[in-house]
């Protein structure tokens, strides 16, 4: 349909075609699509990546294996309306997200909805949906069996668990140690002693260690250590797990040092992982969530030149977008060292970079930063600026009302 | 009206008087006030607090000051309407924050829009408003009279400066150096003479040098630079200027060891400063812009405990808030050293300090952590947590869609 561009040798950056002069996003020069949305700045998301990516998982991963879209990473519907059709699963982690996917028309019975403080009200809204609620402390569990009860329908249940290793090298360590999140390893069969007292049905364990992960060894530890642990909880579960989910974690390139993550070798230490545990826990199926690594890839950010100017030498492109829009890019979002994301001029693929310039924002604050100092073609007002690996964490995980401007737009293309 | 707290000598905790165990905001003990907004997570700003900060600025500086409230540290509407009484202009950065302080019934001629990459529409709106247009690049000047020349009204516009001199030690430096923001000063000249070519009426200059100035010393180098950079440059100017806008920058005290601005001191300095543009400049007025300093104290956000939660001996009270809604208080919003905000469990007031345990928000993430390990009572489920110096750069400057757990609510009382 969105197919002026088919051209199959087309030099690609990021993944995305480059056509003459322009960047191709969803078979549409960036121009064009511009022109569609109507508006800048604004986030698209390539359907065909996306496509691309969960297809390049089954091919690499275990046949039957469970694969989870975690929302958080990317909650526009359109983007979960197109996954619904393509992932085993989704993870929410909020009743906002839960409706989404509700709406997306997923089976209830195969959305997971974890996270540490559970209102009631939330948690009566899962019970109601038939979701299951991974368990994050003792008192959810209780408060969660409450609602139930009054709502008349027997609790599907995991046990996230908190485990007793740690694990360095992922960019974010979620597991190990003293945590808000999931029940800590030792406490976990006196909670599915308790889980068996209730009236619930038991579904199996989530365990989460990490996040943004590039080193295949690093990942093939954390989920043997994830099945070893789920194994010896096992004994004391009320029943079989029909599912082990050993958590995320695979990362993505932001930066000029990152290598993209090698998805054979990783499929290679879920083979042996999937064959262990068809042997040692028949009744159980692998399963893993994803959100960064589906998504994160597929999108770009897309902000308009409003001025170039240059201040004491300093080559500045002012754009109509900003940190607002996209928090991470500017380094602002719990980083602790600003690196620029990838970016190009999409309006300029075809000339040479010849200039040093810094990309900001249009807010009146000297930490709205896209780019700093970045060689490009020379730029002019009305260029669009375009940052790559920008689908995950990004149109989601900013402040759309600083500074009164307003929220970007957002298309699946 | 919000009385029932009316005796004098109640102790007081960062401004906010406390009533037996609970917090006073707005006249109104914790309970109560969670109860009338009907919701939590709240983030409430005491009316009271900030009549008495404007009341102390208009004490301490010297009469006849323009002082300018800067939008950007907290849009609410409520707000903007009852500072829109207090003081006498405001400033604006971007045509959302224009709407919102015309609605408020602010004089336009007091109203200034200073921020780079102003589009066209933006420039429009504000020339139609009749607010003055800080200029941040002669391209803008261009812009701004084509469209004022099509609207057919001629623009009011200050010539914001980037300095030639460089302050250390403000929380954030803004000018000085190549920056995005206003014209540098060995320009401004050039551009003078184009905007006396132009059909436009000359307001003044605007000189931003930085925020969160803790030190009086700094804060009146910076200013007095600023009068001595304004006096060089009027020369070149079409005519004299009505307004000199040294700038904001007062910081208010976040952490333990900041000690709040002595404003007799910073006080003494502008007088001086006021009366030496009196007798070199008799046409102009002298202008701060403040926004933090005026709002910052004034606003408290407010959760509740959902989970009280140990694991491996650590306590983490699991709250119904966090980084979706104060991403300052987490140190994620750019901050390169996380440190606590100041917190106090609002309905235990009266009980001692017994335990460590640190506030968590209600995301799937490690970095929503509102308080790492403070001394508090100990807390029970529903009880509210309470976060100072939450009234600047918090509910507006928070990425309300994270997790789709909703934005909080904002009360003015």
């Amino acid at each position: 349909m969105n197919a002026p561009v088919t051209n199959p040798d087309l030099r690609r950056i990021h993944g995305f075609p480059v056509s003459g002069d322009q960047l191709v996003v969803g078979g549409l020069p960036l121009r064009r699509l511009a022109a569609r949305v109507g508006t800048t700045p604004f986030y698209a998301y390539d359907r065909g990546l996306l496509t691309e990516r969960v297809a390049a998982l089954r091919h690499h991963l275990p046949a039957g294996l469970h694969l989870s879209y975690a929302v958080k990473a990317n909650p526009m519907p359109a983007v979960i309306g197109h996954l619904a059709r393509l992932v085993d699963g989704m993870d929410v982690a909020s009743a906002g997200e839960l409706a989404k996917v509700l709406d997306a028309g997923m089976d209830p019975s195969h959305v997971s909805f974890a996270g540490p403080g559970k209102r009631a009200e939330e948690l009566a809204q899962a019970v109601a949906a038939g979701v299951t609620v991974n368990i994050e402390s003792p008192a959810e569990l209780e408060v969660l069996t409450r609602e139930a009860a009054r709502i008349g329908v027997a609790p599907r249940v995991a046990v996230r668990v908190n485990p007793d290793f740690d694990l360095r090298g992922s960019g974010m360590r979620m597991g190990g140690g003293a945590k808000q999140f999931g029940i800590d390893a030792e406490e976990v069969p006196q909670l599915l002693r308790r889980i068996a007292e209730l009236d619930a049905d038991f579904v199996g364990f989530h365990v989460f260690w990490g996040s943004q992960a590039l080193r295949p060894a690093l990942i093939r530890e954390a989920q043997e250590k994830s099945v070893d642990l789920v194994l010896r909880l096992t004994e004391h579960a009320p029943g079989p797990p029909e599912l082990v989910n050993v958590g995320g974690g695979f990362g993505i390139p932001y930066h000029e040092k990152d290598e993209a993550l090698p998805l054979a070798v990783v499929g290679e230490g879920m083979a042996a992982l999937s064959d262990r545990l068809a042997r040692d826990l028949p009744e159980a199926r692998l399963g893993i969530e994803l959100g960064r690594y589906i998504v994160g890839e597929a999108g770009v950010y897309v902000c308009r030149v409003v001025d170039r100017k240059v201040s004491r030498g300093q080559v500045f492109l002012v754009t109509d977008g900003g940190l607002h829009h996209h928090l991470a890019a500017t380094g602002n979002f719990g980083q602790v060292l600003r690196r620029n994301y990838p970016v190009v001029l999409g309006t300029r693929m075809a000339a040479a970079a010849v200039e040093t310039q810094s990309v900001v924002g249009c807010l009146c604050t000297p930490i709205d930063l896209l780019a700093d100092r970045v060689e490009l073609p020379r730029a002019e007002v009305g260029d669009l600026v375009v940052i790559f690996q920008s689908g995950a964490y990004g149109a989601s995980a900013s402040p759309h009302g600083f500074l009164g401007h307003g929220g970007p737009a957002e298309v699946l293309v």
